[in-house]
Formats: structure tokens, C-alpha cells, sequence
């Protein structure tokens, strides 16, 4: 529980010469969700804030909306053959009278990948799930370049794990001034982003009005999904995107800004929230 | 169909100044796996190569060995509402006599994520339905720093879209003499390397004995189960190992190279291929 990160034996070979010394390690191991008892999807994640990284999950999926719609999250002791707890199995039961959704095995076998059967089926699924459209909040937002610029080096500053480990992802919340409300960290990209959405539920913020969404590699169609889903307007990821993130926050109304390095980045959709020239 | 890259309108900006231009994504569309003609899996993968993947994604879990256990893999029409062929639905069936996993909710919930139930627990697994150990092949393997430094630079060279969208993981096999024997595209890592395996499968050379697997990225958990499940014995990555991954490296004797970058890199497992000083 809480093992972050895990140190092991390694041999630093440097120009030819090998040494021997311990070596810290971004810690993966399982996590098993489970939804009223239910085991609903596996993920390798990096151990913390797993009861986030859970309700995050369950928003993604369109199944909590707000820390209401939640009764508890606990540990699952007696998962193992000896009745030890591993800290490794969670189960979030939804407070009284909120749906729950129907796993079957089909339903089952996407909800782990997160997406439907095809590009535009998905695509009509995320638009019809979302509770919330994606907001500027209270002002219209304009980001100007210069403020995006920003944002990759102050994300970096704030990930303590990643300069042991060179191994974790991370994924931070930003105000529309730039200011950092929350970072995530862990092995798995969207897992730091089930994370930071599901410490926004427990806190009551969602949803995501007026923030700015910052990855620290790829934008993927599940993280694009993931911010659609918790209503965060802005999407801004330090490596490219894929084709269907693209499609995804054009439809949703998303700004999406990709290869944020420097000075220099693409915006590829709801460029209306950029200020440009 | 083979829709590796797509192009979209993107907005670039470079020191406050903005041009609109074509730019090149690369494609991202989920296709559905399903097994004798029942879903099993579904994964987020650039198109192309589809029938490798699937192919791999079943050596991976046990279920493939060999070209043989394959009666036929083939797209799927109607799996639309209008009947039409989407290109992201393959059913692989099995030769007669090749036991079908079961297939329950719980086997499905943990296909897709690869593992087990905790560490200790997909240890196990791995090292019991493994079907061939880890193996040098003919003669002993004993890689140089020196041979192991250039591996990364000839997987790059041979990654044809990465170049053109900066958004593509790749995975190659590499003879003990450092010859590229196949390398793999994907837009997640976990495909490619399922990609790899597959070709490697449906060409009649599982188990991979006496090869290298060089991965553009991290080694996580899932790909050094992907490789011990082809009996890779050596697989060396270009950014930081897992905890998990190293400890499933180490009890299936694999070879664990991580940080290959220049004429410097980590061994966490596996040194005795490695030729050190």
C-alpha cells in the first residue's frame, strides 16, 4: 500500500564499464475494481490513491457523477487464498437508488478499453454519456500561447516520483491563469488521469468547468474520452495525438492542443479558446 | 482498412505565430478481438497488420502456440448496424482439437489487462501456462554493450510513420548479431509487440528463441509477460522497467535491459547474456 516506488539491484553499464548499485524503480502492480462486489476491470497501476483512481474509473464510464452518487470505497480483504488484504482489490459500493450499469461480458469487455466497437459508435457513445458538456466555467476561456507554454515545465516541477524512477506519467489540473490545482502521477497514463478526476469527484469539483488539462505524453482517444467525460474543456498534451482524440474533442467541442513544447505546439481542435495573434 | 495515418487541419503555432496546415495523425481505431465468435477482448491499435495482432494477442494468453492451433482469422461484416464490414471486428478460430479458454466474466476481466489478481498471483500464472521457457537458442547468447547501444538507433531508422507523426510506439526482433529480423508500429506499445508475435507465429518461429526484443518505450509489467509468453530471452527498452517487470524478468530468467540509450544502459535481470567487461 502507498509503495510507490520499490528499489532493486541493477548493473549501470557507462561507456563500457558495469557497476553494481540499487536502483529505484516506479512500482506497478494490479488493481482490481470492483463495483457493489462486482469485479468490473483490471489495471497495472502505480499503488496510491487508488479509492481516486477508482471513482475516476467510474466516471470515465458514466457511472458516478458526483461524490453523492457514492456510498463507500474500501480495501477487499480475503481476496487472496490466505485472507490477506493486498491492498490490491477495491470495491466501490454507489449509494442508494443510483443505477448500476448492466456488466455483462460485453459490456465488460469495453469497459476496460474504453471505447465502443467503432470509431463512430464510440464517438455517439461518449456524446450521448456525458452528463456535462465541456464548459469554460463562470468566463470564456483564452489561453494564450504564452500561458500554454508554461504549463509542461510547471507539471514537471511538481512530479516528485518521476525524477527517481524516469518512469511514471503524469497528468495535472490547471486554472485558465495557469495556476496548478492538482497533479497525479503513476505508470499508466490514464490511470493519473482517473486519478486527478476522481479526487475531483471526492472534493465535489466536477464537473471539470474552465480547466486546462495537461498529459505529459500522448493524447490518446481514452484520455481524450476520460477529460470529455469529466466535462474539462481544454486538453493540451506534451506528445501527438492520435486520429480519433482529434475527432473526439472536435465533436465534444474540446480544445485540444498537442506537441506543447516551448514555444511551439498544434492545435488540432476548439481552437475558439486560443488566443491567437 | 490499413488506415495507418490520417490527415486532419491543425493550427501551428511557433513563437506567437499561427499558420493553418495539413498535419499527419496517426490512426487510432479499436478493434474488437473475438475467439470462435465470441468476444473477448478489445484494444485501441492503429489498423494494419490486424490478423498479427490478434494472432499474438492469443499467444500472449495462452491460447496460440503454433500456426497450426489457427484454423483462420477474418473480418467481421455485419457487426454494424447497417451490415457493413468496419474493418475493427476479427474473429480467430481455433483448429479442432485446441481447447477454448473458458471465457468466464472473471477470464474476461483479466484478458485485457494481462495479469492476475496481484503481483504474486500473475507471477504464478505466467510461469505455469508459459509453454516454452525463455531460451537462447542454438548457442549461448552473449550480447555486448557495444552490439546492444546500436539497437535502438536501427529500430528508428526502420520505424517508416513514426517520422511522419511522432505518434507511434514500435517494437523490433533483433538476431544475437544485432540483424533486424521484424519491427512493428503501433500506437500502443502492447500491439506491437502482440504484432510482432503474431507474424512470428503465423511464419512458424514461436518460440523466439535466441532473439532480442528492442520496445521504443517503457517495460512495463505487460510487455515482459508478452515476451516470456513468446519465449523471448532478452528484451531491452528504451525508457525505465517496472517493479513487476523486472521481478517476472528475473523468475523467468529473461534478460532485462532498461534505459538503452547511447553506450549507456541499466541490466536488471538476466546478466549472464549480457558480456560484461
Amino acid at each position: 500500500m502507498g509503495r510507490v516506488t520499490e528499489r532493486r539491484r541493477v548493473i549501470r553499464i557507462r561507456d563500457g564499464a558495469a557497476t553494481v548499485r540499487p536502483d529505484t524503480l516506479v512500482a506497478e502492480e494490479p488493481l482490481e475494481i470492483r463495483l457493489n462486489g462486482k469485479p468490473l476491470a483490471i489495471t497495472m497501476r502505480t499503488p496510491g490513491d487508488d479509492f481516486a483512481l477508482a471513482a475516476g474509473f467510474l466516471v470515465s464510464e458514466g457511472v458516478l457523477g458526483s461524490a453523492g452518487d457514492l456510498a463507500n470505497i474500501v480495501y477487499c480483504a480475503g481476496a487472496t487464498e490466505d485472507g490477506s488484504n493486498t491492498y490490491n482489490v477495491v470495491d466501490v459500493r454507489l449509494a442508494p437508488g443510483v443505477p448500476v450499469p448492466d456488466i455483462t461480458l460485453e459490456r465488460n469487455v469495453y469497459t476496460t478499453s474504453s471505447c465502443g466497437l467503432c470509431g463512430k459508435a464510440s464517438l455517439d457513445a461518449v456524446r450521448t454519456t456525458a452528463r456535462w458538456p465541456v464548459a469554460d466555467g463562470p468566463a470564456p476561456m483564452r489561453l494564450t500561447p504564452g500561458l500554454l507554454a508554461e504549463l509542461p515545465d510547471r507539471l514537471r516541477e511538481a512530479q516528485r516520483v518521476f525524477d527517481r524512477t524516469g518512469g511514471l506519467h503524469a497528468a495535472a489540473l490547471f486554472s485558465p491563469e495557469g495556476e496548478l490545482l492538482d497533479v497525479r502521477e503513476d505508470v499508466g497514463r490514464h490511470n493519473a488521469v482517473d486519478k486527478l478526476v476522481g479526487r475531483a469527484l471526492q472534493q465535489g469539483l466536477l464537473p471539470l468547468s474552465g480547466t486546462v488539462l495537461v498529459v505529459s505524453g500522448r493524447a490518446s482517444f481514452e484520455l481524450a474520452q476520460k477529460a470529455v467525460m469529466a466535462g474539462i474543456p481544454v486538453l493540451a498534451a506534451v506528445s501527438a495525438p492520435s486520429s480519433l482524440a482529434v475527432d473526439l474533442a472536435a465533436e465534444a467541442g474540446m480544445t485540444l492542443v498537442g506537441f506543447l513544447r516551448g514555444a511551439s505546439m498544434n492545435v488540432y481542435a476548439g481552437e475558439g479558446r486560443i488566443a491567437l495573434g
